[in-house]
């Protein structure tokens, strides 16, 4: 590090702060800096300083969003009576790749976890309910994760609405795609099974 | 990308055109970003764009530098006697963290090669006879690659320095340390037997 002027110094141990980076990839990255067009650098760095000033949580399902309400919550197109509840915004943006929802989402922004002091009152379960009585919603997709937490939360989200009619439905676990049953986990296994269905 | 608000997915398209960053780890990325604190983001930020505005090109070696004399050429401890060509930076840097060094470099900023246009004059070559003039120098360690442009660009100096008495040497080449003879391509182990020394 101490073979670099003190600027170029600075980009790296700022750079290699980042998750998954490190001081190698830190110094490639400097040096294509130092080498790209102004132009570049600039919209790079003025894009993060944007992140902090603009994103804000959807007033609505606490995703990520620009505006007071998110794009997917605006949107005339989506199904209103569908709502998907995550953990976090991230796992919002993965179901909205697998392109097969076209409802609407709820972000929690984490899982029940007692262990680190994240109960109910942690995560967004109370906005949760109280948007299944304002909207109208005829089914809740409990897409939080396959882990104990996101296992728990789910639980605890199905124990919370045992008096309300809405559909409360679970995503499917099960052997992923292209998995090699000789690799996957006996957990996943046992769920695949108890989870079988008529093939024909 | 079109599962994020307009402000992430400017962030995520612009770290995805670093090198060897590709749109996965960009999000990643991204999304660290928008969980950091301010301060670090705005650090980050900042030495990115400080770095244009204050990295140049050191006047007497041609490395990076802060101050217009580099820290090396500056430094009261290393050989002045000694002169280390090399291509790059980068390669400078390499030198530098190997400690085997304590002389001074002179930065090509890059070798010959004709298919791409770089000539002599391309490239600092004119820069360094004239330090070789100026300068008290007993010994030119040519360090530049070992590829087909490093070492036609070794050549060419070699050819421009025969009427000077200087000492020219060049840096050995051969099988690299920890390397497994059988995934040696044969021209390195070709070089490695041509340059074989007395080992007791």
């Amino acid at each position: 590090m101490n073979y670099y002027p003190k600027t170029i110094r600075k980009v790296i141990t700022h750079i290699s702060k980042l998750p998954g980076i490190g001081e190698k990839t830190a110094e490639r990255l400097t040096m294509h800096l130092l080498r790209a067009p102004r132009i570049e650098i600039e919209q790079l760095a003025r894009s993060i300083l944007d992140l902090k000033a603009s994103v804000r949580l959807c007033r609505r399902c606490f995703g990520l969003s620009d505006a007071e309400v998110c794009d997917i919550c605006s949107h005339p197109g989506r199904d209103r009576l569908l709502l998907c509840v995550v953990e976090q915004p991230a796992d919002m943006v993965s179901i909205e790749k697998s392109g097969a929802f076209k409802g609407r989402y709820h972000i929690l922004g984490g899982a029940l976890s007692p262990i680190n002091g994240i109960g109910p009152d942690e995560i967004r379960i109370g906005e949760l309910l109280s948007r299944l009585d304002k909207e109208r919603i005829v089914e809740v997709i409990l897409a939080t994760s396959t882990t104990v937490e996101g296992e728990s939360t789910a639980a605890y989200i199905i124990d919370r609405l045992q008096t309300n009619p809405v559909k409360i439905t679970r995503i499917a676990s099960g052997v992923p795609i292209g998995g090699d049953l000789k690799y996957i986990d006996q957990v996943t296994l046992k769920r695949a099974l108890e989870g079988r269905h008529d093939a024909r």
